[in-house]
């Protein structure tokens, strides 16, 4: 086996430095041991069990994986120069511990099957614990909903505020977010339910592989139904980065409200010291870093997956080295999904809601002016009509410098609602007005967070 | 009312023009009259039958509504420069129409939710269409399958013959890509079976409004849970941007590869005249034009699901105007579908398969490679030594300039293969050699393609 | 001539319908029909100049396109259900007028070299309508800073008041920042210098054509350099849609702002009517809309930008039908540009800033901390331990619910401030402590003031 | 200072672990350490010479920061826990060497205008850097073409044989390309010219700093004219990023290229061992790794800079922690391009070009079609009726399963071109007959050659 090359018999010389560097994988997939070994050994013990190789090389093999298992776990492991990926490290690692045994490992294999296999194996993992990281932010809100069934906030939309409603209902709107994200994590683990071993470089391989044994030892559903489909998709990938892409979007507009609601213009929340940063210059600044990471992570999110998309796009079957760039846009999301989570999930259990501003702001009299138009529906005028002209009064309002509330006579008249009797207006009168299923009455927004409370539980 | 303004109460001046060009949606969302009018209409009986409305002003609204479906349909329809969405447009040509009645359309509604309501619908019911579209590729992936069982071709990796694989396990490979696109797009269906009317701007609606029995009539399943999360996600938009760039990238590799097939390289294929292009100056040429485009076409549809993915990054709730953004790439990509699916299905149904080019190519001698070092691996060798010993083997074939077929005593001697017998190496021997469950051999790929017939079957 | 099929000699059938509607592109690139007519007139006086056609047929040929650029620029031209392109179109038409003279046009030229002359040419006429448009709002942005040289706001770092700055200051800003856009813009146009009329389909052609005169007749520098390069290359219009997809961010900060500006919580803008927009159900809404597209519409950009690279990744030269797709993303770019840059202006021009709002967030005590910590490092006080006592100071003034401006000896005390000398603090000073080149004082923001006037100017 | 926070006072607790993970940049930002020391070397020396601290605590910080730079050469430097990005190590760790010295290194400086002046000083370096590797690829680029004036290999057009081009002329297509890119690399470092130093967290600063010194010490032509837009501005990221992505289109399509060329179908090139791969599994594979791996890094340079457009778009000014993304994105690429470049130039300077086969292929009859079709042109026919005799008789001669070159008269009496006098045709004739500037003919390739050195030299 020549220096630098594990499979050497077809070469004449040796890999260019320049080739080896940008050629390498290692520094991305060297995380993948873990299921290297196990996919290793269970293709080995099947080797034996099929008479492939004898039962003992299959146990020298076993013995030498455990070590190895053992070597990477313990950070022992010494990597060479020479080795291109973890596969072809753990192979000659193997070699040098059992010699011939070790050689016999890759038979009826390649690392085609090989690395997808691991790489499924991985993102399974992952997705369970994704899952409960998920879980956790979703019982941070739910926490905040039940302590905030009371507390009125302004609803917005075009930046401005809106429409009082319920904190509890607005904690909730991501709640179903996540809810959504949930199911289609759900659907990426299903999308790793079929396992690649034994589709060998494209065509499948020339021995009597037990196909169904290796993928349920490897906790998989199956075995993959076309060799060749099993060793150039790329979608279990793509699907787990269009969750994580579609999660980030979600975190991130929890980000941006978040740094709006910490700001010295709503100061609807006190961030606690634990999720806060300084300033290195303004002694006084309380900076909502974890937030404004939440918010500016999702375009790092796409970008992962438009990168794998365009990787795969026009990419003829079956395997082809471009496909080793999954995994810098795999890894890259999954370990920006598990540093966000947490963050967020702990940015939102401490945040303190000053409820007071909240109501202030929820309480402006302008934010009851669908409610007036209602009032005036509901007395028999077209919508359109009652539209109308409580904008006018708004307008006149607002001219003299006026909130709606206090509209007299005169700002009355001016908007054609002279004789109008027009009703008390307040946010909670307002809120309660909304009584419709989803919409952010109390009764109703206490049927939403049960069934938001059976939905988390289900995660 | 004044023009250019349908709610104009608030206001003292007219749009500029410069707004009203970059605030329009109009020649965008004119395509959802249909569901627009539908929406309306279910609506406004509702109205009537809650008694929110009277029973003739709702006979008046439906009235007019058909009449403004009929002018529609017909081309009839006059938009006016004012006309900022296909919403303003019908209400204000409902009112020319019923006067009044008009003017009580939308009490308890919202373009928030109006609009994602519309939009859901007309997604649903493009969904719909499409998966008969995939059904239709799948149809004619399989009729090729079933012709080219025994038609074998070069499997490629790196760019390069590795294996001679059957034709018909090569066609059913797409089989497998479409299937999980058919999944997905399922997914898309059931991401959108929550109807948001009702939610209105953001907090619900302050009439007693039956939103299960509007939702049932629009073909929802239920109406949605949290009336803040309906107006502003956007996610099922995003689940069919993602269903279509998957399903782009899988169009896109096949396109490739016909471009490849079709080329003087290969000549594998003969295009049919209907599904080729000229060249402008050169006469000889027949370009394939169309599996070009089908290449082409991956990068535009991740193009429109990134564009989306950045409109949301950072958005706060609820509704905001950039919303408004979202129509554009998902029309664009439900068209470039559409454009796509039929067009590879046609110039898959029509290509010629040259089967003797494809023959002499997987019957290049390199290509049992493997199968000699499998030979030796049962006589006893580890796999790495067969390996090396088979790529000298090749290296020493390659710098004589034979084929490993014609390896002789000399080749074999310097490749230390010298007392080894060499079996016959052919392509036919080669796969039939890979029989096992979703390898190339003829029994596996004959399960495959009845799964796979099931699987169609069931689009 | 074949019906539907311009260049019909090679084939026996007829395109398919399904294969038409992928493959024409007439729809996207008839709106280059005044540089198609403009290229194709001076491409044949050439040939009739060098003697490779007849006077005659030059002057029939000039004519008829004549006449063909009167009935599109009066919407008379009839297309046909079989024109693919803008280019197949003229040509036919050409024909029909002028019969064999017109089957002359093509001699010596090719599509691939003909699209690309045309879209440079396209590109660079909106290029100098773009840099007017460009000017415009640096004279915008240019009058709002001399208008509001003395008013003061607060500017903000991590979504929260950090430091008083002026108006003026804050809006210079974004003038550098277009001063970018017009260099990058500049840098389109030298990329649009060459012709590749004369590269013919990729090789040249075969005509002792006068490649210079064309080139300085349609405005270019010179001919290009490499007939291979001319037809494959899309580079000019990824540095316009590069160019785009900045400005795009810029507009879309800005509009960011504005949004801010006009919330409820800082009021510091009030948007003219002609630039917001009503709420269809809530009366008292005036919406940024402007402000939230341009905000909106840089993901668009950044979309459009991203699908030509992806397109352009990994295809072979020299022309590819794939390139076809290059005018969606080009055109799509152009327009929402011009759509942008106006509206902005308009916003920006018609903007009313609310000058005592500004002030009153600017004195806010706590923007000054950082003024009392260089007080204290003029002092003799190590910046860091500055920085330390004013934050626990800070936080003193805070748990009291006191502003900074009011700490007394207990908060002081409670610092370790207890004996230090604490001055005036004003946004005010704040501001003028700030003198030096590119800081917010007075004198500093004059003279930035005036290199801005000059950079504009040159515009 | 407390644990765990260099500035503190503000603060009564620790940060969350969570949050710590979230919000720490050092594992990114601490290649910056070069920077980050010679700008604070530089400040220090400055505040010390303008009297704003002493000069004895300048030369203790001098001492200081020579010494850190040193550990963190040596690899000495002992990063601690609470390390969160450079900035903070180098200031903790001088503090730890020099006490209340190291306490004034952050005197009239934020970290805001610290880190974009480190950013823009590491850009300009590794853009000196890049330059010498486009011109190392020029020049290899340049000496095949010089090699290979002589050869010819077809053009293709649509994946096709289209034209016999030389391969001179075809290699130099790629100078050409890589010609814009040093360009574009220009303008980058243009774009680094300002140096941000002096702007402070977002107004300047409030001592009397000499930022003119500062800026010619550390290498820029000056300082900048606006501290709110020098703090917010990412641009000459987004300059670098987009020439990353031009960069690399231009070499995905040369990988692209490499790959065919290396293919069965083709052999027009045999790839040195240094540059090529073995299979895991197949002993005859010789994969072209690099080239794929040039041909798939364009859509990771791509979601590059579509990831900091997705960053900063909707930002409102000025710093906002989501700008620590910039360096994930910008590093990324810096890797990506300093891999690629080196690695391509390799492959391109060990490539065997095999001659023979690309002359035969460049010798097929059809090629010359377009030359029959100028012939006739020549002898007076219209060029679309010649285009369509032309085509007709290639039909014909298909049919008949001949050449071009071999057609008789009854495939030109077919074609209507029975009484023509067919002109010799071969691939030589065709090239030299494309004697126009940027054409294929010797003399015109040779003109070329002599421009593209004297390009390349310029680099």
């Amino acid at each position: 086996m020549s220096d630098g090359r594990l499979w050497g018999g077809r070469f004449a010389d040796e890999s260019a430095e320049a080739f080896h560097r940008l050629n390498a994988s290692l520094a991305v997939d060297r995380r993948l041991w873990p299921q290297d070994v196990a996919a290793s050994r269970a293709h080995a013990r099947m080797l034996g069990e099929q008479g492939i190789i004898s039962a003992d090389d299959a146990r020298q093999i076993d013995g030498g994986l455990q070590r190895i298992a053992a070597e990477l776990e313990a950070g022992d492991f010494a990597f060479l120069p020479g080795d291109e990926d973890i596969h072809t490290a753990v192979e000659r690692r193997l070699t040098e511990l059992v010699g011939d045994s070790g050689r016999r490992l890759h038979t009826a294999r390649s690392r085609n099957d090989q690395i997808v296999t691991d790489t499924l194996m991985y993102l399974r993992e992952r997705a369970a614990l994704q899952a409960g990281m998920l879980r956790e932010l979703g019982e941070v809100l739910l926490r905040g909903a039940e302590a905030h069934l009371d507390t009125l906030l302004p609803g917005y939309t075009h930046g401005q505020r809106a429409q009082p409603v319920r904190l509890a209902h607005h904690l909730l709107a991501y709640v179903w977010m996540l809810g959504r994200d949930r199911r289609r994590l759900a659907n990426v683990v299903s999308a790793c339910e079929e396992c690649p071993l034994g589709s060998g470089a494209l065509a499948g391989v020339g021995f009597p592989v037990d196909r169904h044994a290796v993928a349920h030892e490897l906790g998989f559903a199956r075995p993959s139904a076309n060799s060749i489909d099993a060793v150039s998709s790329r979608d279990a990938l793509l699907d787990y980065l269009s969750f994580a892409a579609q999660l980030g979007v979600h975190l991130s507009r929890l980000g941006a409200e978040v740094v709006i609601w910490a700001g010295d213009e709503t100061r609807f929340v006190t961030l606690d010291d634990a999720y806060a940063s300084g300033s290195s210059m303004l002694p006084h600044k309380k900076n909502p870093d974890a937030a404004e990471l939440a918010r500016a992570k999702a375009p790092r999110l796409a970008a992962d997956l438009g990168g794998l998309l365009g990787v795969l796009a026009g990419l003829p079957l079956a395997y082809n080295k471009d496909l080793q760039e999954d995994k810098v846009f795999l890894f890259d999301a999954v370990d920006t999904v598990e540093l966000l989570l947490p963050a967020v999930a702990g940015t939102m259990a401490t945040l303190q809601f000053r409820v007071a501003e909240m109501a202030a702001a929820a309480g402006e009299g302008a934010l009851a002016a669908i409610d007036l138009a209602d009032h005036l529906v509901r007395e028999g005028w077209p919508f359109r009509r009652a539209h109308e002209a409580v904008g006018a009064l708004v307008r006149a309002c607002e001219e003299r410098g006026i909130s709606l509330a206090d509209a007299g006579p005169s700002e009355l008249g001016a908007a054609g609602l002279g004789d109008v009797s027009v009703p008390q207006l307040s946010a909670e009168g307002s809120v309660e007005a909304k009584a419709v299923p989803g919409g952010t009455a109390r009764a109703q927004v206490l049927d939403q967070l049960e069934a938001a409370r059976a939905l988390v539980a289900s995660w």
